[in-house]
Parts: C-alpha cells; sequence; structure tokens
C-alpha cells in the first residue's frame, strides 16, 4: 500500500471536502509529508491546520479503513490510480466558489464503472421539489445521454436527481451518483434502494469516508464534483436559490458549459432555469442538443428544428403573388390575374403555364382556378 | 394636396407592398415622377413595372379615394407628415426578406393614435393557435407595457396578437394593430369588434388602401412594419413554421431586440420560441425585462431574480462548518464539536460565542445546542 494513498485516506477522514488550504498543501509537501507535519504540530506554516485535525489525524489507521471499506465493496481511488477522472484536476487551477475549491484528496466509490472510462458524462441535475413535468424531461434527457454513450452524473437527491438517474438506469445506462456523505449511506432514506441499483452497474460516489453523513457545506462540496465529473451540466427546473444553481455556478468556473431546461414562466421552479439562459446558459430541448453542446466540436452537429419545404417553398415572390392572386371559389380571366397581382399579363400567363405544369393551377373555359394542392400548401 | 401625397396614394393601390424596386424607384424619382412614368410608359428603365401597374395606374383618382377615406374616418399618412414614424425608414437600409423590402409609400390609419408618437412601441406577437398559457402570458406583458408608457403593437389575428391587444386595451394603453388588408376590413372577421375598439383609442393601420382584403404575401410584409414599427418585438409561442419567426427575422434584419417566452419543452406551441433564444433571442419572463431589452441603454435596468440574504449567508465557511457541526437533538462538548467541524476547539469556542449572541446557538449546560432560528435559516 503506497504511503500516498494512505496518507489520502486519513486527511479524506479529517478535512472537509473543499478546505481552501489542502491544495496548496498538496502541491507543495505531498500527502504523506502533510499528515506527518499536521500530527507532530511543530511547523508554523500549519499551526491553524494542525490545531483544526492533528489530534484526530494521530488517531486514523487508514490500512485498516480501507480494509474495512474493501469488505463492504468500497475502494479509494487517488490520482496514481489509472481510473481517477483528469477532469478533477481542473478545480486546483479555479478560484473558489463560496469558500471551496480543490480537486478531492481521493474517491470512495462504490460500483463497477471505472471512473477513468466515464469520459464525456454529462451532469443533469435539478429541483428537489420539481413538478411532474420537470422529472419527465431529466428521465427523457437522461435516457438519450446514456444511449449516446453518455454516462448520467447527478445527485441523488429527490426530484430531478432521482428522475436523471432513473432514466438512465431505464435504458440500460451508465450512471453516477455523486453523494453529500459516505457511498454506504443511504440519504435520502428512500433512496437506499435506487443507490444499490446504481452501484450494481455504475458508481456511487463521495470524496467523504464511509459512515460519514450529510452536512449542508458538503451538498456545496459535493456540487463541485458533479461539475468536474461532466463534460456539462443540464439544469432541469430549478428555484432561485437552489443547490442546482450552485453547480451550474461551479460548471461556469471550470468552462463546462451550462445549460438549461426551459418551462412554463407560471412555474417556480423553472425560474432558476430561466434565470441561468438570461445569464447566458444555453437553452436545450432535447438530448442532441445537449450532446451537441458538450461534445468535442463538431461532432454532434444538430439540425435546427426547421419546417419541411413545401412546394410553394420553391416559387419565385412574384410567381407566389400570381397564385395568391387567384381565387379560392372562382376562375379567374388573365386579365383579372393580372390586376389583382399587380404583375403584367405577359408574366401572369407565363407563371399560370408554369403552375399548371406543377399542378397547382388548372384552366377552366380559359378561366383560371386553383388546385387543391395550391390550397393544400 | 401635395402631389407627392397624391402619387403615394396611387403607388399603394397598384403595387403590392414590399416590391422590391419601390426603395430604388422612390429615391431616384420621387412618387409623382414614378406615376408620370409609368402611366406613360415609355421609360426603358421601368419597362417591368410599368406592364405590371401602368394601366390600372392611369385609372386611379387618388383625390377621390382621399375624400372616401377621410369619410370613413381614415387618413393617409406619408414621410411629409409630422407623423410619419422615423423607424419604417430603416426598412429602405438592409437586405430584403422573402423577396420584399422598403419602406411603405404610405400608410392608411383609423384611430387617433398619432403615429409619431408611438415611440418605444413593442411588439407581442405570436401563434394564432396560441395555449391558454401563451394568451395569459401575452396579455399579461402587453399589460406591463402600457403600464410603463410603451404601446404595444401587434397584428390583430387569432391567439397572442389577439390577447395582446386585449392586455394592453384592459389596461387602458395604447395599443396599434397592423393589418395585412385594408383598415376598414375586419380580418379575422371575429375580430371586428376589438378592431373598432383599438381605432377607438389607438390606432389600425395598413399600408393597403381600404377595401383590399388579405393574401399571404400581404401578412410576410405587413410582418416587416410590425418589427419596423418597434423597439423591440417579443414572440409568445410560436410553431417551427409561423409568421412570428417572420417579424423575428424582420427585427433582427432592422437590429432590434428579439425577445422569445419560454414554455414547456413538451408544447409544440414554444418550439420557435425556444429555436428563437437558442439562436441568440433574449429569454424574457416579464415586463420589466421586454423593457430593460428594449428601452435605452440602463434606463430600465432590471434587477435579477436573487434569493433574499439570509443570517446564515453572512457567515464564513468556517464559521458555517461549526455551525454545521451541531446535531439538531443532542446537546454536544466543545470537543465533540471541533472534531465534527474539524476546526480547532479554540476557533469553535470564537465562533460558538458569536453565533450564541446573534441567537444561532445556546448553551445547555455547558453543551452547545441549536436554536430553533439557526434551523429556519
Amino acid at each position: 500500500m503506497s504511503p500516498d494513498r494512505l496518507a489520502r485516506v486519513a486527511l479524506s477522514k479529517v478535512f472537509e471536502p473543499g478546505d481552501l488550504r489542502l491544495p496548496a498543501l498538496l502541491a507543495h509537501y505531498g500527502a504523506a509529508d502533510i499528515v506527518s507535519r499536521l500530527v507532530a504540530g511543530n511547523d508554523p506554516r500549519l499551526h491553524e491546520a494542525s490545531a483544526d485535525v492533528g489530534s484526530r489525524l494521530a488517531s486514523v489507521n487508514a490500512a485498516a479503513d480501507l480494509e474495512r471499506a474493501a469488505q463492504a465493496g468500497i475502494r479509494f481511488v487517488t490520482p496514481e490510480d489509472d481510473e481517477w477522472p483528469a477532469g478533477l484536476d481542473d478545480l486546483d487551477h479555479i478560484e473558489p466558489v463560496q469558500e471551496m475549491v480543490g480537486a478531492p484528496v481521493g474517491l470512495w466509490v462504490r460500483g463497477p464503472a471505472r471512473l477513468g472510462r466515464l469520459t464525456q458524462s454529462v451532469a443533469v441535475v435539478g429541483a428537489r421539489d420539481a413538478t411532474t413535468y420537470g422529472c419527465n424531461v431529466a428521465a427523457q434527457i437522461a435516457g438519450e445521454l446514456v444511449v449516446a454513450d453518455r454516462p448520467v452524473v447527478s445527485g441523488a437527491a429527490f426530484g430531478i436527481d432521482r428522475a436523471a438517474h432513473l432514466g438512465a438506469l431505464s435504458m440500460r445506462g451508465t450512471t453516477v451518483a455523486v453523494l453529500a456523505c459516505g457511498v454506504d449511506v443511504a440519504y435520502p432514506v428512500a433512496h437506499g434502494s435506487m443507490l444499490d441499483d446504481i452501484a450494481r452497474t455504475g458508481a456511487v460516489v463521495s470524496e467523504l469516508p464511509p459512515g460519514q453523513t450529510v452536512k449542508r457545506q458538503r451538498f456545496l462540496s459535493r456540487n463541485r464534483l458533479i461539475a468536474a465529473f461532466s463534460e456539462g451540466v443540464v439544469v432541469v427546473e430549478a428555484a432561485i436559490r437552489s443547490g442546482a444553481l450552485n453547480t451550474a455556478t461551479w460548471a461556469d468556473r471550470l468552462s463546462r458549459p451550462v445549460m438549461a431546461v426551459p418551462g412554463p414562466i407560471t412555474s417556480a421552479q423553472s425560474q432558476g432555469a430561466h434565470e441561468l439562459i438570461r445569464r447566458g446558459g444555453l437553452l436545450v430541448t432535447r438530448g442532441a442538443e445537449v450532446l451537441e453542446a458538450s461534445a468535442p466540436m463538431g461532432s454532434h452537429a444538430v439540425a435546427d428544428r426547421r419546417a419541411e419545404v413545401l412546394p410553394r417553398d420553391r416559387l419565385t415572390r412574384r410567381a407566389k403573388q400570381v397564385i395568391d392572386a387567384l381565387e379560392v371559389d372562382r376562375a379567374m380571366t388573365l386579365e383579372e390575374v393580372s390586376a389583382a397581382a399587380a404583375v403584367s399579363p405577359l408574366d401572369v400567363a407565363a407563371v399560370l403555364q408554369r403552375a399548371e405544369v406543377r399542378g397547382l393551377v388548372a384552366q377552366d373555359c380559359g378561366r383560371w382556378v386553383l388546385t387543391s394542392l395550391a390550397l393544400r400548401t
């Protein structure tokens, strides 16, 4: 067992996630050296951190913790492992959000999915008190994403998060739940069996050691991992004050695309999504649009929604003017059409002859009428 | 009666609106000269136009038309009138849309509103087959606009247009209906009394002479006037193939802000609005946001929707960590709080004492508990 790994286990047990002091310390000393210095408590540069966690750190038995975790089917992933997701290191190079920053010291993982292979995953997050509309949309988009081989990351909360995980599972896709507690803790309790389902095919992940319970700050530090894990964040319903907007802030800070699904402006649950779009987030309505925004440039170009081209669309404006001049229920002479269309009789005749070939108009005793084909288009 | 005015009456009677040839002709010859040359038919540069409209032009009696219109309470407004809206001239300086372009040769107007005073009007347009949601939103936004002294322009069609006019009228505001037929023609027939209501306080406007009926092309040329009349266009519900998107195209070409109201992604009626936002249109959810986007810079700054600041928000992250470490249903010793918070006992004591003053925590036999105030925030 490498000293770095054991030291990271110890650090994950005593520091709160996102501690502002850790990235610089890790870069300067390395994990094993930090632990020794914090326990010794004699490095004046580490005075505050040592007072905070030194005594607890001294009593950690990291090897025993790893052993106990392994028995519960939980592994501890660090930067020295192949499956360490490179995107997490971006967290060491951004400005803090709400006084938190930094890659996790390690990840506790339950489930067969290798984290490093979860490249191009997309986060689908949103309101706990979501509407039926929001949940349907989240499940639909999550399903479309996993069908395109893009794992879906979310936070296993009530509402949108749950719908996103279930949408991915229902299409037999890979989904990852990032928790604000230990990966062996069911939070919320009602989601215990869903978390087990996720752990059977995907992964349940946390930077907190097994057994740890949720705290308010931990939801915010957890959100930074959801953003860092993903190539883009989709917000489906969010109130103005919501964790989903916090996740979007992390995504923005990390230069991940922020997307949001619109809803009725009369729905409080969509206010946060609309505010995100107003501030520059991308409006998305379906999986293909999410793929386009969160994939390498050009690999998922989406056709705009456009109407089909009708026969009439191919006419010149002058020809349309002639066709429009024909009345629906009365055959007209060439001269009548010319006057109504403001087009010379010569040109009217030319247009009508071409339109007759296409079946748009017909002659009736030298007068002209629209056909049913013209009326349909 | 000026020769220019009479010539413009005649031109409005024989040319279809938006004729590509007119802007250059008017700039080069002036209206009266064009009429003489088209009637004479001997200017080779006017050969095609002369063949199109020359003979009908010869039979126009413009003075009699004006007289008859005046008797019906209809006036003809040209660039020589004070009330000519300057924004219309922008139409002479843009690329054509669907082979149409140019300011109207004149406007037929029914109603007391002086068009020149309708500065800063806002267009509210959208689907004919609108939903109840869309109609409610259109009426609400139109009402908010007229309360802020911004006249509402629309096209008097079924659905969103009607809701916008009625929303403006219900708040005793000025509204302008721009028609694709003569201002004395009720189209749709069912909107006859609404058009009369609009003409009583606002204005019913068309570039087509009295008596003219709608044609498909005329809806498209009419849309360019709605856009040119306004400081911004709000699209409330629009299918992918819809006149409202055509109006938005004109607004974009004219450098007027294009705004759209989102709706459920499951609603076909909102697809066009969502597509507009995806292409760069501004998402708006209320009148204040429309005012901000369509008014001179800074005159209508809108506060983002943000949540109120709670007492907890003012705590440092370190203090939050201490407060979060306290359990809801159990009093804890200083040492227990320190271990759970990963903050030194000295700093925990300092945080708890400050929090006690604010009423967030209380002491119970030397142990610490959260107060109900802390739980509320």
